[in-house]
């Protein structure tokens, strides 16, 4: 007897047979005595659907009109869920952000929550009905549509679980938990079976598209274990939980790769006080974010600063620092998008030295050269070129020894 | 200078091209020195897909559900809308039913308004901005969604126009105007410069698809003036207005015809007091509308009664008046949905002798046989065989001289 917040997302929903089936799942959980409250994301290729169409209609269309717009996605999806448990005799209501007072800041497409009003749900569920509420969208203080970015209904999820105090808060997706790697590169990766708030952080940051990093923060900041499992499957999944909880506190938990990601060099920059800071307030001055940066030694007054974004922010970064620096500042300026990030991450690098120098090593074996490096107190990244991705994440999951034993 | 409320259709804002011709009308409204308020439908087809997706996952789907699923069809063109709005310049808002405040009873999927408050209206407004409200949605007193029945996009503007004291209700959809009778049918018919609130109520009812009957109640209670014209092109349409002001106060004003009938047919009910009344009752318990009620001259003790519903119910009426009158207290209960009813309306019928007589004369030289009459003080009904509703209208037509000269 507990109350369990369950997140299904788009694939979950995708259909009206997934969605019956998802109705099962919910009417099996209540049939075992505990409260629930459904978080669902919209179906399918829905999202892309409204956001194409806002597109065709404007080159930058209204951020609030954009919200309005792709927040009807889980609104169906909430509704028809809803049909379908009313239909099978599991009372059930849905609950749009507006209704469940997912109260968030005003920033449109990337808002972020603020309060939530447990009051409605709260009605819901002691009149013995599941609450079914559209993820991705809140409300801000005057009344108008937000939403939480992409992956935003895991947020939602969590969010609620902390809000109401669930004794668990499970994620359903396609996968059926954390791997030590991706499978489609790794065939030999191993599910995780719990692993820590911090180690899922990075992983999410590095690239791992199971959990919505805020998500992840949410959780960790109000202690609400996470449970991510697969829609698909009656099999249990990863559960992502405080270190002390979190069993397998090994070296490495996992190896990541991310694709999206390039690398802006600004060559011969006047090696003087405040110009590093110039590009850099620039970018964040139009919130771009800047992940890895190396200043090389300065030669004849000048130096060269290179630098990390988001592939898809990448053309704009390099316009935002041709206005930031005057030509006479600076050479060129270069863009190389054919790079990737591989990192290894785990808890148990804090008290294990020589692990950075074990993965250099394994890339060196494996013939992959390093442009870039980054480090935190749990991870180790390094830029390498795209095309020696998949082997250099080979190299890394079986030289750490991640993979099942053959 | 003035306020003006337009309201778009499904067909008005049915794909990315008609938004934006929609957008182009709006701005130049605008640009005319107006504030406006537009009203959208949901894209066309989009309604229906969505009771289809519903139906899919229920029999009977919850119609809380149901409407919170089908209101997502005009929060997205009104998103759309605003978006298109200002992209080109012209700076909009998209309002949603909760946003406007349209309060509602809490009759799901048939809702009646019952308040507005027009303040974060006036506000859009007072700050320069065009308000797009999508139609067709409310809110009840505990903030759920509420719809207010096929067509209550027309409602919602005319409501929000009386609110507001709008100068005009442009109603823009893909007729230019309201029509002596069905174009289709009667090649010369011709388009009405000007009706009653009272004769457009008629027409409503009796099968003219123009608007939705519910707004001309509206629009007559609170006398708002409602402008029907086409979206596809700058002509003037109708206009519906007070009787003072509808100039063309003649006899007859048009001919219609309504294929939505069907005939239940209840033989050899004992003729006792009481009997009609227990089925009219119970028809009424399940909120069937019986349009034409027709009882025979009692013959040893029983009686025919006869009743019309609309197509869509017959099955359900038969089984109501089954289940309300035991069979020994009648015969067998027949069902006819082959007819159709042929309707004339106009004020000038309330100051003209002789008109149904007329009527009947058209139809008898024609051929018709009339299976049951019903009149008002501006109109004259006849129920007849489907097969000969279009000679019926035509016949009618000619025979009060409603069309083109030739």
């Amino acid at each position: 007897m507990g109350l369990i917040v369950q997140k299904y997302g788009g694939t979950s929903v995708g259909s009206p047979d997934r969605i019956r089936a998802v109705a099962e799942r919910v009417a099996r959980t209540r049939g075992e005595g505990h409260d629930v409250v459904v978080v669902v994301s919209a179906m399918a290729g829905e999202t892309n659907r409204l956001l194409a169409l806002g597109r065709e209609l404007a080159a930058a269309p209204d951020a609030r009109e954009m919200d309005a717009l792709v927040a009807t996605g889980e609104q169906v999806s909430s509704a028809l869920l809803s049909i379908t448990l009313n239909a099978a005799g599991t009372p059930a209501r849905s609950l749009l952000g507006h209704q469940v007072r997912m109260r968030t800041d005003g920033a449109f497409t990337k808002a972020r929550i603020q309060t939530i009003d447990d009051a409605s749900l709260r009605e819901v569920l002691d009149r013995g009905r599941v609450a079914v509420v559209a993820g991705f969208q809140g409300v801000d203080a005057a009344g108008n549509i937000t939403t939480l970015g992409r992956g935003g209904s895991d947020t939602s999820a969590v969010a609620l679980a902390a809000a109401l105090e669930a004794d668990v808060c499970e994620i359903y997706t396609d996968v059926d938990g954390v791997y030590t790697a991706d499978p489609r590169i790794c065939p030999d990766a191993r599910k995780v079976d719990r692993i820590s708030y911090e180690e899922m952080l990075e992983l999410a940051s590095l690239g791992a598209k199971v959990l919505q990093i805020r998500s992840v923060e949410v959780a960790m900041k109000f202690g609400v274990p996470i449970h991510v499992r697969s829609s698909f499957s009656d099999a249990e999944g990863t559960v992502v939980t405080r270190e002390d909880d979190a069993l397998e506190s090994v070296v490495v938990a996992g190896v990541t790769k991310n694709d999206d990601e390039a690398r802006v060099i600004v060559r011969g920059v006047i090696d003087q006080p405040g110009l590093a800071a110039s590009i850099f307030e620039a970018l964040a001055a139009d919130n771009i974010s800047v992940d890895m940066i190396i200043q090389n030694v300065s030669e004849d007054g000048r130096t060269d600063v290179t630098f990390t974004v988001a592939d898809g922010e990448a053309e704009q970064a390099r316009e935002i620092v041709e206005g930031a620096l005057a030509s006479s500042q600076r050479g060129a300026i270069l863009l190389d998008r054919d790079v990737c990030k591989v990192s290894i991450v785990g808890l148990g690098m804090r008290s294990h030295a020589g692990v950075a120098a074990k993965m250099f090593r394994l890339l060196a074996e494996a013939g992959v050269n390093i442009q870039a490096i980054s480090t935190s107190e749990i991870k180790v990244s390094c830029l390498i070129d795209a095309g020696q991705g998949v082997d250099a994440v080979r190299a890394l999951h079986t030289g750490f020894s991640l993979g099942h034993p053959q």
